[in-house]
């Protein structure tokens, strides 16, 4: 049983992400940067809890919808559809390559005739998340493959002239210490959102952590009905969202303020700008808005910017404060 | 004949880490920090010898207490139960993954129609203790699985398809000289207790230790023998303290109490208070008390917070002075 | 559906050069310099699909024009003749040398009798474009390897004994983060052209920009729809120029004009002048000129000569600052 | 025909620790430091020449002493005893673990339905004495390997679920050159007792061990007639020594001034004090004392301490010196 | 077609040196050093098809001049003689040793009880020139295998026992880069003659260059009429130079000349002098001179010695420089 | 045809080295210090084909001197015994160990239930000489091995249970530039002899060199009729010298005299006073003398010490002119 997303304490700009990403997960992936025990995991697996179950058909490796869906490999005896969480996958530190995009083998395809493709966790996050941790840790190259297939939205695995390919669209979200070991620039672009976590630094915030961690160690049935309420509330909001979303606008205003902002704050090409478009209209269908204004773009800013910034020798200031400050000028 | 948990000359630190983890596994394992010859692995052997005896199906591979707790991939003869000590099992350096996770062999499992499951270290340590020399030396990715996996409680392994599990639950014990190479701090954080052990420095502390060493080596069993009473004792204590531990409470006052000292001592991360409240309530239990006080938590602060301090570059004074300042201060 | 070639915003410099690439692809292939987020993948994927399609024999490997131009490896049911969009082929990171080359399997040559060539991207990108995406990053080896073969033409496998070969003219165009990473003086000279892209520093260059990316991104269809005409013109006047090119010609005060540019800049060897001479005959054929003057001379200079330069310490003045101070002095 | 053990000029140091190892091998291994060129290797097959033959089960790869010995997995005709030399085994510089411990060979195993294990140096060093040179040169892993089983005395190789276990009970003598690449702190403290050699700086003691050396290069039959009688008087005090330890005891002072001593030169960890006392007692036995004094303790102080100090950055002198005077306040 | 040797622009000492090689190829080989894109692969490539054709035994991978000349691991139909160009074989970066020396698949040998030996490049260039461009960019080894089979003209591969061989005589032919890694002294010691060059600094120059360069890449059949009797004639004093060698001599007077020069260079070893001697003689045979006098030993002193000095560090003056003051203090 | 020992100009250093090793293997091999192209590989090839042929049976991989001394893994048809000259094996750069020690079969070994060796190179080399140029380039562990079997004079290859010995003696020759790399001074001690080479430094010795090696390199079977007698008594001298040996003496003084001299020179260990009496006593066996005094001492010093000298930070001298000073001073 997992711990509920709507009994999370403090940790706001996460949450807002993640329910960001639910909404409109072609915003792209989300960076978790922050200590060690700040329950970075806990929040992704509590997020995947919290969605509605998705439709599968049951035994696809790649969670398809529905029969048609289902890739060519696979052969499946029939075509129930089942219901079933949506999936959050972890990513092991160390994993292979083969691993991730799933094995093709050769060998076997050549002997018996057919496909031997061996599906892998990308497969099996189709649809859901895909979580990273200590994403600093991680080879390049696998997290330039990631990117790949979670901008492309399709895993396709070659091998001496065979080619596999799926469905496999999923949100990233990575978890960094920013201690340890920088992102590669490029990486951080490719990224939608980010957020930083902390502990908190109010001691009843503490106390509250604590007690409810302990009540759920303790007896997590219990803890689970005590939030059922607030959980199906949150529930429907990031349904509704997900409905109004093609419907939602943003006006010229909001797209000049976008270019305003990522001129002012110096970041490099243009992914900047059409995060801030996409996030802001996210917002707005969760919050039931007919149209972004610049409110919602003020408060998804620093989520959509923060990791797009140079490094300016002259301004010692953190990140969020740069972002703020660009805010303050540009949104005056 | 294994040296006597109960002969073991002072290093009380070490000792209550190592009851405590006995009353409530689920605090999480030990590091011993030390220099070479202190005795770190003798304590260890010493504490699977003095638990009392496990009750295990014959053949098991992971210690299952009873037929229906034996994986699906165990094929038994019958299911006799058989008594056995406390498994604690050393981890060499060098280990490969294989030998810790256990290997899957494809080949054999295609060939056969059969699972063929070579189980590992993590099966062989269930319901028992892991404990690893010099933890420092150890391949990080190795020592993440591990932590991974004490966390977790289950071993899974996957290997193209085929995906076999089985319970791990046991303590992980490490030990590491501070002097050579330093443990990441997210390690660090994912024990749940540390201590600190050192030659004595008494004299006539020494002879005791000398004195009793060169009587075991030169006669265990009479050794043996005249340390039974004290061994029994000890274990009775334990065993105890592990029933009453479920009633076991901790008072809102200890809760704030808890939050404040980690606050004060800035630990990242909230996995230190949980780890003190924990601790104090084994503890409590260890010696036969209703509920958790400001007493047990002041004995069990040190080594619940230790390895859970940011360097403070202003502070020179050492991790364990920094925290009994705190407790000072706090709990005053 | 591809983003079009004519509704990319700005860049006219990286615009020209892959223009001139498809006027005349002996000019050597096309280094694009500059941030991320700019464009560049997008770019090289819109001229693909801008391109009139090609002619080719459907299931050839190497995308062959004609039947007899097929490679005797090949072995096809019939000749059927296909008309396929201008091959666009990415190079993915950590590729290895087997899947750029094609890999010859012995083996199965050996036991079958005949030969198993299973090609690789080289042969896909035959009458095409190959993109590296961060040349930088990619194994010295592979880059060598792929002029080589860019120049020549020709992809030549050879395995103990057996040979391989078949056509592979492709337009190479790579990108690169100058501030990640040099590459070797070689290399760079070995392309024809560079350019150098970063995101526009215009507000209004920038909304527009993101209105129609997000045009795009909302409904693709439509946003085609909308440019066809532009993409048509376009394409014409390509097509137009490699028929002109042939009968292009250049006047000895033009072949005087690229020594004398080359000399006053110092660069190394003599392919900067051949590259010059040839780059602005495909201009002129492009402009509908009947012969290159200095009018085309100076603009392709920066292209052609930029990555030539030696660093010349006395002078910090960028490359492009230095052509165009050459330009200047020397065309006078 | 080994140089005979009784000949060699000086290294009084050396030759009492070998001796003090065939007394009673519970010591552990010795470590000697020294130049090239001194006879170390010449010391350790001398002293396995020297010591009396064992009794052996005749084509044993453990050179059992009786049939109820041999290890199950080996497979013998009958079980005739011979007498062999001890052995004194060599581990050349990059051995592989394989060879040290012995390989276990599954294929065969599952094959053949028997045990398939190629026994090793560990299994032929067995009641003898296993000798490396230069020690610095081997890696950590192999030294580790070695002074565990050499502790535990038995050799135990695990693969996918097989287990071999065969006694393996040595003395191991390493050679190290002070000047290259150190050995941790952890393995200088395994390591029983440590002396230095170095050439004699008398020119009447090189010209004796010239010229002993020469005669025996140009007749070793004549050289070993020559010092038979040296030979065997040695050999008998060894064999008395061994008979008389299990008898020979060390009274309270002995014990107090072993800590004291220890304690007075901050040594690590307490094996320094268990190495004293053992190796005193085993001085007296070997010279007929009745138990061991302070007369032993003094002269054994420099080998069992010298390699257990901590480098002290105030005091420049060697560990030699730095023993003797802790020996001369200590023991005043 | 390739491009004429005789309408190379300028080079006039890579040229002389290539001709010196070509009328004795017991010279050793060449270096060239200089920038990118100044035409050394295109010289020697211009060269082996300004070098008169071989009769060789057709199908023979070494290219054998007669029937008898054919290794016996070679299995031919016929010995029919055909006429083919001088072989230039291009030794791509990143070669294996295999494809050098050629390969021997033992298994193949055993299992049909012949000798299967897959030729390599060695092979190939038999009688003609082997290419490497950036040799500073080949390992260490097959350089030295490379030089040590040019010396000794043989080719031989040995594997378990089975042994191959065959003539290997060719000519070496290095490029490299001065600024990009050095060469190590025993590399450049072994190679007879090194020349420098570079772009040609006369504008009038440069122009010619360009200007027949373009003109061979737009028709390179009329500019091969163009140069035909140009190289025709350089062709026909190559051969007669190849027939004048064996009876031109050299007086004692070079060979005193010989040894002075070498010495005031300081250079290491006794190659500088023999290269000379045989340099001058070539040079003699080529000129039609009956005996080689100072003014061949003063042509050619620059390009036997230049890369055998020792470097000077007071004396900053290049080695060309260096060896130009040595002629004339020596040979004034 | 071998350029003839007796030929060689100057360099009488190295060929008295050369000599002595003829005369008594048994001194150890040498190592021969110099420039590149001072004739070092051609003077040990020159020496094989000086020394006298030795009888072999036909066939054998060892050159094993009559049929009892095969050993038994070498399977002939008959015994035929055979002329040979002596063996001069080079040790290619990049030689792996099992060429050089000679591979075992196993899989053979098991299949045909033979031992199935495959001889390697120190089989070659038994009874002759190994050369190794540029030892400093070669690894460490193939060195010690050479130094290994140099001085057992067997080799020994054990795998998996199986163990083939063969004779392995021969006198190991190694060239190093002392520019290049040191070697370790445990290596150089190995080395009974070391002697550095150079290129003259008169004009006259140059052109004689020069002339000598034109005339060979032009005509070797006339130069090599010219230098028969030369080479005739020179081989008589060291038959004579062979035969002489083991009758030469040396007295008292002479031993001390070598002690003496390694005192003063402080050279580690005493391998360096055994060689000195060793070459001595060789020296005066090739030069008819009754026994050994000062006079030979004195001039096979510098060869015996020079590489066993500590680097002294106060003396900036040369090896050579510190042993030289000693001698002046011991032998005074």
């Amino acid at each position: 049983m997992t711990y509920p997303f709507a009994a999370i304490v403090g940790q706001d700009e996460m949450k807002l992400a993640m329910i960001l990403t639910a909404v409109d997960p072609g915003i792209g992936g989300v960076l978790v940067f922050g200590d060690r025990g700040t329950g970075k995991s806990t929040a992704v697996r509590a997020l995947g809890a919290l969605l509605p179950p998705l439709n599968m058909v049951a035994g696809c490796p790649c969670n398809s919808a529905s029969a048609d869906a289902v890739p060519d490999w696979v052969t499946l005896a029939d075509d129930k559809i089942v219901s079933r969480p949506t999936p959050v996958v972890d990513l092991p530190l160390g994993v292979t390559e083969d691993r991730v995009t799933g094995a093709l083998d050769i060998e076997t395809a050549l002997t018996r005739g057919e496909k031997a493709f061996q599906p892998g966790l990308l497969a099996r996050a189709n649809r859901g998340y895909l979580y990273i941790d200590e994403i600093n840790l991680l080879e390049d190259h696998v997290v330039d493959l990631l990117l790949d297939v979670a901008q492309s939205g399709e895993n396709v695995v070659e091998r001496e002239g065979l080619s596999i390919r799926h469905p496999a669209r999923f949100v990233l979200v990575g978890s960094g210490n920013p201690e340890e070991g920088e992102l590669r620039p490029q990486l951080l672009d490719r990224f939608g959102l980010s957020v930083e976590v902390g502990s908190p630094s109010e001691i009843s915030d503490r106390i509250e952590v604590i007690r409810r961690r302990d009540a759920y160690d303790r007896d997590p049935a219990a803890f689970a009905d005590k939030w059922a309420d607030a959980q199906n509330d949150l529930r429907a909001r990031i349904v509704a969202g997900r409905s109004a979303l093609p419907a939602t606008e943003a006006g010229d205003d909001v797209l000049h303020d976008c270019a305003a902002l990522c001129l002012a704050l110096g970041s490099d090409g243009l992914r900047g700008e059409l995060t801030l478009l996409r996030a802001s209209r996210a917002l707005a269908a969760f919050e039931g808005a007919a149209q972004a204004t610049r409110d919602q773009l003020r408060r998804v800013a620093p989520l959509a910017l923060r990791h797009r910034l140079r490094r300016d020798p002259l301004d010692e200031a953190g990140s969020t404060i740069r972002v703020g400050r660009a805010v303050e000028e540009v949104l005056a």
